[in-house]
């Protein structure tokens, strides 16, 4: 199973790319592992356009063979064995590619809704969109180190 | 009113003190917020032992005249702008200082858990006692923002 990760607009220079490169570097040695970036040119000067522009997009860099997880406050919350067991389920049912999507600051267009096979949330709170790449990434890490049963995680 | 946070153990050099330091640099424009870290000397060997030594260094930096709020993952979901109105509450009541107490990676003792006000959580998953205090930070800032109605928090 290979993982792709797409992430809506540009990750920040500074601690948000350093973070993800941490994470990145970790989760390496358990899956191949994509990050797309989404970075539709031009100002749209309206919300609901931007994001179908972004829905479009991101459609694009969905494989055939995939399943798919929308990140979104709408989502179902998930403890971090849930979120491991759903990785775990996914590997052992030989789904090829585990799509993540991301959305920006205004969310995911209703194309993109409707194309998840899956609606999760990391949080009732709401994180910038930002700061989201590395709780997602730490999490994703964590879940690995769960699968393979090794001491970085403690309930 | 002033906040002060109480983090268990030194922050990571890297991203996470960089992403600590971008947070609280927008926050002194909002509020006095004071960081405090707890770093308990020597290894224990043994989790209970080490979190009642750090339990009374945490007690030793709380002033008496403090509301007390834990961070833990048996505390309770707030979103964004209920988290937001708890603190323009706090101000509203004169509160003199709010602490935020984060443990640990195995958490807080007993006498931290008992002398808390209120326990809260930022998430049904487990995240890294260092990312979290990045992911806090964000929160803190987004919630004054939210306070003084200004264009960062998007529903």
């Amino acid at each position: 199973m290979k993982i792709i990760l797409i992430f809506t607009g540009k990750s920040e220079k500074g601690f948000i790319t350093d973070g993800i490169m941490r994470y990145h570097t970790r989760l390496h040695h358990y899956i191949p592992l994509e990050i797309k970036i989404i970075n539709v040119a031009g100002k749209f000067g309206n919300q609901e356009i931007q994001k179908i522009r972004e829905g479009e997009a991101i459609m694009a860099q969905i494989p055939a063979d995939s399943q798919v997880i929308l990140l979104d406050e709408k989502g179902k919350d998930f403890t971090s064995r849930q979120f491991a067991e759903m990785i775990n389920t996914a590997i052992h049912q030989n789904i090829r590619r585990l799509v993540y999507v991301f959305g920006g600051p205004y969310g995911v267009s209703g194309e993109i809704r409707a194309k998840a096979d899956k609606i999760i949330r990391l949080s009732a709170m709401t994180f910038s969109h930002q700061v989201v790449r590395i709780l997602f990434m730490e999490q994703l890490y964590r879940a690995f180190t769960i699968i393979r049963g090794e001491p970085y995680h403690h309930e």
